[in-house]
């Protein structure tokens, strides 16, 4: 029924997310967003990332966050995704893990603070925890409620996705996004080495405060903001 | 005489260990038992995993302990296994490591507490550590009395082995269990992952209690109750 | 228009940095001077180590600061090497990477201090740590006023950039060199393994003091100083 | 002139502490002893391990500790594995590297307490950290003094090299033996797991005392006393 393209990039990120070590065994998953098809694809549910296919890739609705193709279950965290998709209008591509440095920060249940540039390159601020889900958000529709804690978190803080795309599940692990699947990974990536930094920082100095705030602008806006300069992107022909 | 079948299940098992890091050198070794058979086989003492070849596993009869089949000699630690096989009838693969992080946990003679869901996919409270053998069980049959020891401490707290796949030895290190030798191997890397993750955790926050009852209960019992819903096991044709 | 082999150094350098994990993504970059041209060579920005190719290096004029060759940006950092270069006339190349533990150090805002011969085999004293810009640095010439507190800190300290051939920025991260890319590589290399060694140490040991003075001059001088005995260079005929 | 045979296992351990990250870049050498023959072999000094051949090795005689054969210059380090043959006749194989975490405990000060039985399975005992050099004593024959220094804790301490195969030397780093050269790089490899360990260990209990000595005896004695039963030396036909 189509969705080839999207199939691939979704299996990609996928198995990036194995390659690089964000998760090991099946302990992560990857989606990404085709609003204008009104569906998104994600990782079939317990499946190694080796041995996963394009065809494997499920496809489920923006819309009403059921399966629409593929033979297999979808990743048991999909209400998850589907939550962020409706909820952070301008996010394209999701990706949750239980990497190992982020993990430990979302177990504490504390925010990883801004310490330095690595960290505001990617993330305008601390990146946040969440509160822990309630005995009865558990017991119901827990995934949904995954999702739905985060956009809590967000609104309550008023907190733009854009301006921070990764967020700490308390108890649990990180979810975060991007344009696409790809730079989900890449921001997934990031978000466990800023964590590992910080917690080696704060070992070097337990009353470390956060950066400046001039800084986080400086580093943050350098690659994300109207006049961004990073990269190729304004007068070089790459990348 | 037979096993053909057995022993590659147990030879890749025990690659894996040496694969995927949780034994260097040959500190690790892995068995697997066919009740039906009323045998176990396990890897010969001190071979590299490299080296290690179907033909060099070593069988071992459930209800004398001896060798039945093999040129080798069994592990050293396989009066441990032999005496969990008997003692926890309804576990089918052990392994035993010396894994970096589990080992860490297993001298520092602390239980691992379930701090997250990572953990709580996989183990269902804390993972306990045993008391010390006395010099009297040390100097006596010591790979038996530890077998002995982990039996004691899961009877006296009441600890279902099929709940919890998992146990510290005390000053020495981890046995893992499962259904076969290979789900034995990925519950090794579960607890090495998750005791690198609670040590994290700690320095972080070193007054961390334990997660909620009911998203412990929830994580368990999404894989491995009853109503488990994780994986391709109800509708999906793969895995 | 030439420069083919001074490319060709730069562009193994920054492989160099991706290979080894000095870098991930594309969090790092290697530049090479030639004086006796006027020029040196520079890393573009945001491209993937495993896609670049001599031909994308940048050329940019030691007198201007400006791109004198080359189709892509050069890195945003470049007005940092080009600083660097121009008031330590000593040296050849330059890396500025984020690697881990390094980075967790220039964060905590902390001089490494010299613990240990591996420390002073490279660097001769506490491997420095600038102070945190200003506001007014920050939002001016970010990137060129990087390299002027080095120099600042360099200067005010009296430390030779030949003796110490590292420094961590607060808040951001090292910047190291030596005669080449190549060397300031393996600086880079040597920074990040001493900067984890001695966090280890402070853990172990939190009222470790610094290594005796008579030490650190031994195994400096032994390899950098006019009778150093160290490698091939007198008597042998290899490296 | 010969020794091809002591040249080629000599190689092979210094490339198998390359391969394993037991040393970076140069840090670390290997060397074994032909006792009958009066020499050892030994590393040259600042060749890297991917191009070291057989023929790059230096043998140096055991009597007078000069350089026998070979065209490169022998490691700085000769004269410390030198004294090493000398003074410990029941060791074939030396290796000494700067690996990370049992050289944080150097640089630290401080012995690595015996916690478990991964330590206990090689060192028979706290594995021991030796006094700080004198000024005398690093500006006078500082590599040779480093060989005196171990040997005066040995003598003094009471301590077989057979039963405690490693010492670190205080802001330096570790040296490991064994039976050749290759017993000793397994011996490194303890090592440097045993003291990550150990720290880990400190860190999640910060009180913790040294294991029981009866367990202590049993493991050590189960692979190294006369009476050991580890391995396929008694009844198997391989390793």
């Amino acid at each position: 029924m189509g969705f080839e393209i999207l199939k691939e990039k979704v299996c990609a990120a996928n198995k990036e997310i194995g390659r690089t070590g964000l998760a090991i065994l099946t302990w992560g998953n990857a989606s990404e967003a085709d609003r204008a098809a009104g569906v998104f694809a994600i990782k079939p549910s317990g499946v190694d990332y080796d041995a996963l296919t394009p065809e494997d890739i499920v496809i489920v609705s923006l819309d009403t966050g059921e399966k629409v193709e593929g033979e297999l279950n979808p990743s048991s965290d999909t209400p998850s995704h589907w939550h962020l998709y409706r909820v952070f209008p301008t996010i394209g591509g999701i990706v949750h893990t239980h990497s190992t440095k982020a993990t430990a920060w979302a177990q504490a249940k504390k925010n990883i603070p801004a310490f330095g540039t690595t960290h505001a390159d990617y993330f305008y601020g601390p990146v946040p925890c969440t509160r822990e889900l309630t005995q009865a958000e558990v017991e119901g529709e827990y995934e949904l409620n995954t999702g739905k804690v985060i956009e809590e978190h967000f609104v309550r803080h008023g907190i733009e996705p854009i301006q921070m795309p990764a967020v700490l599940v308390a108890c649990h692990g990180p979810f975060v996004w991007g344009a696409d699947a790809a730079s989900a990974v890449e921001c997934g990536i990031t978000l466990e080495e800023v964590a590992g930094m910080a917690l080696n920082s704060l070992v070097l100095n337990p009353a470390l405060a956060a950066m400046e705030p001039y800084l986080l602008d400086k580093h943050f806006l350098r690659k994300h903001g109207a006049s961004a300069y990073y990269g190729q992107n304004e007068r070089g022909e790459k990348q």
